[in-house]
């Protein structure tokens, strides 16, 4: 059966039928669902194969999932994901989605993507200061949108939930509860998102008259244990920190247990604020004081983007700046130097 | 550049740059590299889109995320994804990834899959007992994998993990220590998964000498709500539980809730066994004793049993039921008739 005789048994317009099937927005949801229905009843296929052909594109857009995004971390990204395809559904284009297991995978993976399977945009996490991605999605000319700005040479569209405000805002709610130690543990700095939140972070110092102390500003695996390991080493040093913010909830579990190994109470001798608003949050103890990561708008917005772009809007157009919320929870508390001391006794150091 | 004149600069036979182009595996690893990056290097393409119009495939693997797999519940299908996709890496096919909001819209997205993009194969979460995905799949000849069996008429491909183990072993860790009320929170019986966990449930019950106690076992949704409010209704009854199982982790964190707010400790007062593994589960206080849930290596293996199907491997050959173990942590503990008698006070009543 050939679209004309679809539209025939239809008793509907060829256009209306082309239209149906290719996704197009200008089709009553009801009329869609029939046409749909009546292809899949008759076998009839748009023939996707030969339109890719003709149209010289592949109708596919990639997802790439990056390694470091380990196993907690994963509700953030499915979330991402989730809203990616639901504004992909109505258009021509369909999700394929590959996942990398290193920084070098990656590029394989990528290469592959645009090289073998002539994909017509593609979609990726966490950029990098300097971005290998980023630079040869520009020089091969493929649309795209980074999750995150980058210093990457050359305009292009991006979707950035902003951490300078994680860095700035978490520092500052830690000043006006009392707190002059505040430690950071960040991801690794080429991570932009990190070096923005480090950022914000100096900034909330600088306004409250807080000296920079890089004993208390450590890079960390984005994991509870590179929260674990970098608490153990601010809570063993002879000034240790009362208060001790992360972008990233992980870690902010790290914390909690380098906190509790020391006979100290997470919130309320040591305070803790995470970063990207993880379902488990609420189920610690005491519940997490972290910021929104709104992951699933982000997808459904990274997707509009991507469309747009592909209809020719300028990429200078296309580069959006989230701003995340407090979202305060139990663990950010005053700071509570007698407990700290009494946990420190052996060693007798005693808290400015 | 075609494929002639990347095998004579790179002094490769023709044969040996098709292989590696096409993922087929008997290619040295190094030297397909060598391959992919020429490629890469000169724009050489082996032109997706005239292969796919000339075999009449897309060399694309469809998976499909459903609906019910609420927020916490994304772990388990991101591992599984990710594992899908490592094993698809070195062959022929790119995944597609597709999530639906409904069962309705499921079958929406699975006939646009098979009729418009003309997937080459499906991969799918959680059966139920009466598959509608199964019967269209089956009808319309799509290879697929299923993650979970079905009574759904036909032979298919399937890889389960069987919750008859969840059920039974659940139940008599639970009569070990003691326990005789024992509740089991169950997901919807239509899906099968829970239908086996039921089973099991009851074999164990059968083979304590225990009488099925309908007041004991309550259907939930599968989330925190769901939990929660099975619970309140087994713990507000005459002759409430002593343990409560479930299959499904993020239930046991409302049953978790459900004691807790009668004043009651988890663990210590009423026995609590999950059922999938989550990452959070150690978060807990107690930590949640659960089962084993190998998603990452249960996505490769329904990729590996795919690709063998579509390589003409028959379908009752790849049929798989995984046995998952019990994973012992501090939720699991003996009855104690004193403190629950205590917390019903005023209503005075009393275990037997």
């Amino acid at each position: 059966m050939n679209i004309q005789e679809l539209a025939a048994h239809l008793q509907l317009s060829i256009s209306t039928v082309s239209k149906a099937i290719n996704g197009k927005p200008d089709v009553n949801p009801k009329t869609r669902q029939r046409v749909l229905d009546a292809a899949a009843q008759f076998g009839f296929s748009a023939d996707a194969a030969a339109r890719r052909l003709r149209t010289q594109t592949s109708d596919l857009i990639a997802f790439v999932l990056s390694a470091p995004q380990a196993h907690f971390a994963h509700p953030f990204f499915l979330n991402m994901l989730m809203g990616i395809d639901e504004k992909l559904e109505h258009s021509r284009y369909q999700l394929v989605v590959s996942s990398a297991r290193s920084a070098e995978h990656e590029m394989q993976v990528l290469k592959r993507l645009v090289e073998m399977q002539k994909v017509d945009g593609v979609l990726f996490g966490r950029t990098r200061r300097q971005d290998a991605r980023i630079a040869y999605l520009l020089e091969r000319k493929v649309p795209f949108v980074a999750f995150g700005r980058s210093e990457t040479p050359g305009e292009f569209a991006y979707l950035d939930i902003d951490h300078t405000v994680v860095g700035r805002e978490g520092c500052a709610r830690c000043v006006t509860l009392g707190h002059r130690r505040i430690g950071l543990v960040n991801a690794p700095n080429a991570l932009m998102f990190s070096h923005h939140q480090r950022l914000g972070y100096e900034a909330a110092l600088h306004a409250a008259g807080i000296p920079f102390d890089e004993t208390l500003y450590i890079e960390a695996d984005m994991t509870e244990e590179g929260g674990l390991a970098a608490a153990r080493q601010m809570l063993e040093a002879d000034d240790p920190p009362t208060a001790i913010i992360s972008g990233h909830d992980l870690v902010a579990v790290g914390i909690y247990r380098a906190i509790t190994e020391r006979g100290l109470i997470p919130g309320r001798d040591i305070a803790v604020i995470g970063g990207d608003d993880h379902p488990f949050g609420t189920l610690l103890t005491p519940a997490l004081t972290t910021f929104s990561a709104e992951t699933l708008a982000a997808g459904k917005r990274m997707s509009e983007m991507l469309l747009a772009q592909l209809e020719g809007v300028p990429v200078n157009e296309l580069q959006e700046v989230w701003s995340p919320d407090l979202i305060r929870r139990s663990s950010d508390g005053t700071p509570r130097l007698s407990t700290l001391k009494y946990s420190r006794g052996a060693k007798g150091n005693f808290l400015r």
